[in-house]
């Protein structure tokens, strides 16, 4: 074999290795998860959800509908509503869209929603109320068992992330969970994303 | 002496010597410094512009008057007004607002203004166009000598900082500024300041 194709092979192994030690950051904007049941309150018993996108974590999906928020100190319009239907409905926001509405909103891992505020959801005919259920996310990277043992890390652990962008960030605090349904992404939300100014396609690595 | 005695003073000293190893933080919202110019333009000839608060930066303070900022897609009203007077206007916002307005604001130090995108400022009765001014300000740590040469760093260095919030953060590339009439503090925007989920009275500490 020619030196050049060797060379060539290595780089190639080389950089398929340090793809994998990079990961992929996605910044998410506010967001609903809806029950099956504040869907029929909100759309009527036989509306059928629209899936407008798959979402880089399989199975889930962005629906065409959007909701409208509604706080005690402001209202946010436009909001995404995420599928399929979760057993309580969620709604994700960051620090700022918190202030905005007017909540102290907790910063949460995703389903934790005990005594966490309540609101106002509704659309152009219906509005329904929440109890609690609404979180500000804490930043955590989706990753399967391969990504872990690569990464030298487990599920549930807590780890810091240096994001490789113009305004660089190590972010602590991050929460690694591991399933054999997820594709390796780190989640931040809009505050984070725009403190680091984030990019599409922006990477991040663990920090030691 | 008593052991007590001796005990205590030297908790006091280690306690006094770490309480000047961290840095106060403050997050900085959108805001805008008039020229004398736009000032007149805006407010008229013989209004004499009215001092609500002193800042933190000695001889820096907020003004009573707000403006209205308005970009190609957006508008942002009650925008804080601060003084004295500068050679050129500069609108300071957030990576959410410069979104928000419309514009392409790059991170930048203060002063730096060179081919930053123009916007226009009003208040009730007038209107002014700038042609360049829009920057989101660059994070940055005020210090006289003694606090640089106490923390070990020197005028435009670049360190790292970690804050220690309750989602702590270490920011990256923070430009030291030393001048004999600052205030140790360190100027964050409201996006980075929602990221940690600042609160007043956080501290940062220099990272190595």
């Amino acid at each position: 074999m020619e030196i050049e194709k060797i060379v060539k092979m290595v780089k190639c192994i080389l950089e398929e290795e340090n793809k994998h030690d990079f990961i992929p950051i996605e910044a998410s904007g506010k967001h609903v998860h809806l029950s099956k049941e504040h869907i029929v309150q909100l759309f009527g018993k036989d509306h059928e959800m629209k899936i407008k996108k798959e979402l880089s974590q399989p199975g889930q999906y962005l629906y065409e509908e959007r909701v409208r928020v509604i706080g005690p100190k402001g209202i946010i319009d436009n909001v995404a509503v995420l599928g399929p239907a979760r057993d309580k409905t969620q709604v994700e926001v960051s620090l700022t869209d918190s202030k905005i509405l007017g909540v102290n909103a907790p910063i949460r891992e995703s389903g934790k929603l005990e005594g966490s505020p309540g609101i106002y959801i509704s659309n152009k005919n219906n509005m329904v109320k929440i109890k609690e259920g609404v979180i500000v996310a804490k930043r955590h990277i989706h990753m399967n068992k391969e990504d872990a043992q690569k990464l030298k890390v487990k599920d549930k652990e807590i780890v810091k992330v240096k994001v490789l962008s113009k305004r660089p960030i190590i972010f602590e605090d991050v929460l690694v969970r591991v399933s054999e349904s997820f594709n390796l992404s780190m989640h931040i939300d809009f505050d984070e994303g725009n403190a680091c100014a984030y990019e599409v396609g922006v990477m991040g690595e663990i920090h030691e």
